[in-house]
């Protein structure tokens, strides 16, 4: 999955992509995050993934700080490991949430849902946006692309 | 790339992915998006990807509607294809500025740079964020997730 990104290491994009840039990685992710899933048979039987992917993918995860493996025993069985999202597995959301909003406007499906994401202390509704700094909601079309420095000088 | 999604194929999220589920079809939307990369030796060169690769992931973004491919002739030299980003491309911006976000404040690089979205307009930065029906921003952390129809009844 890792590639020697080469020059291309300067990019924010190409970083996240180079871990992220495998479709099993982030359908964990979704899993995780969506459904609350956190036990190696949920993910399995969710996804259709194959066990070996899905060991190599929760080891990525884990190994990179997205995810933290725990112990736990069921009486009389062995014990067993179970996989939470980090803080930085969390903020994943807004890619998640990105995904979603293409899926659902590009690739509509008849009766197909959507990760939605609500504000916990209130049960509203956010939606993925483009705002300006004065807090106007920006429409995608109207945007131009360009490059900024990570760290503002 | 293209897997038997099953029940999964009700997630819009699932649905993006199975496309876009291969970090060089995001990095060559990035690529066109952000840099205006048009013709197939500017994308190898950019991302130093193989030819084979490149044609093939050009010739997807094609069939999906995502990428136009046109005919262009320099002065004494063979018919090549340049390659345009179609309305269903440029839509990506909300995938690509996601990524951009996580990777810049989660796999951080000094003397980085990202993607960074203005209105055309005005020049103003335009920032991904979550926001409430009535406009306000909220946090990411505050959100909880949940599922939606992807057509409200």
């Amino acid at each position: 999955m890792r590639k020697h990104l080469g020059p291309d290491s300067a990019c924010s994009v190409a970083r996240s992509l180079d871990l992220l840039g495998d479709k099993w990685m982030l359908l964990i992710v979704r899993e995780a995050l969506v459904s609350g899933t956190t036990r190696f048979s949920d993910f399995k039987e969710a996804l259709g993934i194959a066990p070996n992917i899905l060991a190599n993918r929760l080891d990525t995860l884990v190994e990179e700080g997205l995810m933290e493996r725990h112990s736990y025993r069921e009486r009389g069985a062995r014990e067993r490991s179970e996989y939470a999202l980090t803080e930085a597995g969390k903020a994943l959301n807004v890619v998640i949430a990105g995904l979603a909003t293409w899926g659902r406007a590009k690739r509509p499906r008849e009766g197909g849902n959507s990760p939605a994401f609500t504000v916990g202390a209130t049960g509203e509704i956010a939606e993925l946006a483009f705002v300006t700094a004065d807090g106007r909601r920006v429409s995608p079309e109207c945007l131009v692309s360009t490059r900024v420095p990570d760290v503002p000088e």
